[in-house]
């Protein structure tokens, strides 16, 4: 029998899927499983296999699915909710279907025109928004920049809750792409987080010159290895470096003047973003995307099962 | 018997070499093969295997060698030549040595200090500029602003023969990155130039926006893709706009203005330097870059052997 406080929460990103067993706010059970993007079963036979012995002990759950699982490479499709959007907004766009006796809901994403005019779309990050909101009640009141930094950080402007617009960038993609594939990559190990001084070096390269110079700055990175013998770990560092304050200084620029940013993500590049941002004169706050993603989650459940369901 | 005329010209690049038979200005025969960054076997095993007919039929016969050859994963490492430099630098400063009785040359590169202050590298360009310059008398006098497009595209300032200083650009290699490997790629397929109309559009909206928005306008080639329904190709076009634009009028803006810049290289490449270029309201003249390579290796061939040899 359905215990009704119980449910399923799962993000399920591009390269990755976290499904978590919940009772409330407590974390009863966590799995983990391909992405949307790399999977090479069905996703539904995934969802079952992962989630089989905690449905054999509690009988049929609810999920609440976000992220790139409701694309059209994903389970099914939702749409992209047009900004501003809340959360209620959010849950009403949601897409419901029932699976072996319990109801899947997939979040849908936010789609918006960006600070530079143009159509801009999320999928995943707007429920770490709403987690933000949730376990940081301060950023659901007033007017707040936050930055989720990832393979394509996403910059969004809330407000009373609502998200007002987003602006995305290609960062992360970018840095995987030339670390891996492109002439200044040298492996692809992780580089440890503010271990070569690279990083630093980076961002204070970036802010001397003049706007729009990254794409001539990027080549440094490989001649500075030829002629300075930059060590490679340095060299990775300081490609991060030129590529996160160049999108650091130019989204501060779209969004005007702030005194504070929320950065919700993973700890390493979020502390990486916090001290681009303190190298433009902005001071940053962490929240864990990871949490942002849970929080959210039970959020739209519980305040989907006090409303419709 | 080694005919004195007679020489091997080879552009040997990262990822193709191009081997001609020369006598004075005309061409006897041509081979292709594998790239530096691509072979599987020695480069003396490749280069024997493609000359080795010219060879049976006309005697030994010297060589002259450049780009990628030159480099610590080539034939044998090269210097790159300080800039300011000439052709008589790069001849003293190249590498000869005896290979089945006949002298093989390996052109160096040159390094710089940037306009943006930093080091700086180019590898097989120097060659098809002095081409330039023996082609086209008119750029070997007075100052004159070139663009040499590709992998990594380098910018050129010559003032009387003399190559003063340059800057390289990620651009080629973003673009290929991008649309091989990214979220943004739709397969591998060359976009026709001009056929879509999402050039002029991603140099237009470039144009449009404020330094330092290219981190940010690449997320729109896929959000177009996703909410304006913008095909494929265009979308493709779009991108390469959107970098080649970036790449011009940041270079415009660091050798400061100029009224015309001699764009060398692959012709379809070229001709979208120079739309990007017009559309900054700068003019373009065009040289082929292989008949510059070729008019280049000629031109140290004959001047090496005028003087030294």
């Amino acid at each position: 029998m359905e215990d009704s406080t119980l449910f399923i929460a799962g993000d399920w990103g591009t390269t990755s899927l976290r499904l978590t067993l919940c009772r409330g706010a407590e974390v009863l059970g966590r799995a983990n499983g391909p992405g949307v993007g790399v999977q090479t079963g069905a996703l539904e036979t995934i969802f079952r296999s992962l989630s089989k012995g905690w449905i054999a002990e509690h009988g049929p759950l609810p999920a609440f699915l976000c992220g790139m699982v409701g694309t059209r490479i994903g389970w099914i499709e939702t749409p992209y909710v047009p900004c501003p959007a809340g959360s209620a907004a959010v849950r009403r766009a949601a897409v419901r279907f029932i699976l072996d006796n319990a109801p899947v809901t997939i979040v849908p994403g936010l789609s918006c025109s960006n600070p530079l005019g143009a159509p801009d779309v999320m999928r995943g990050e707007e429920t770490q928004i709403f987690g933000a909101l949730a376990v940081m009640p301060a950023v659901a009141r007033g007017r707040h920049l936050l930055v989720l930094p990832g393979t394509h950080a996403k910059w969004a402007i809330v407000e009373d809750g609502m998200v007002q617009s987003f602006l995305s960038a290609m960062t992360g993609e970018i840095f995987a792409l030339l670390r891996v594939h492109s002439v200044l990559s040298m492996g692809d190990g992780n580089p440890a987080a503010g271990s070569t001084g690279g990083f630093a070096k980076g961002i204070a390269r970036l802010k001397a010159m003049p706007a729009g110079a990254i794409m001539h700055l990027l080549f440094e990175v490989r001649s500075r290895q030829l002629l300075e013998a930059m060590p490679r770990d340095e060299a990775m560092d300081f490609l991060s470096g030129l590529l996160i304050g160049a999108d650091v200084t130019a989204a501060l620029q779209w969004f005007g003047t702030t005194t504070s940013v929320m950065v919700i993500g993973e700890p390493a590049l979020a502390a990486r973003y916090g001290e681009a941002l303190e190298a433009f004169g902005v001071a940053a706050n962490y929240l864990d995307g990871a949490t942002c993603a849970l929080a959210g989650l039970r959020a739209l459940f519980v305040n989907t099962k006090r409303g419709e369901i």
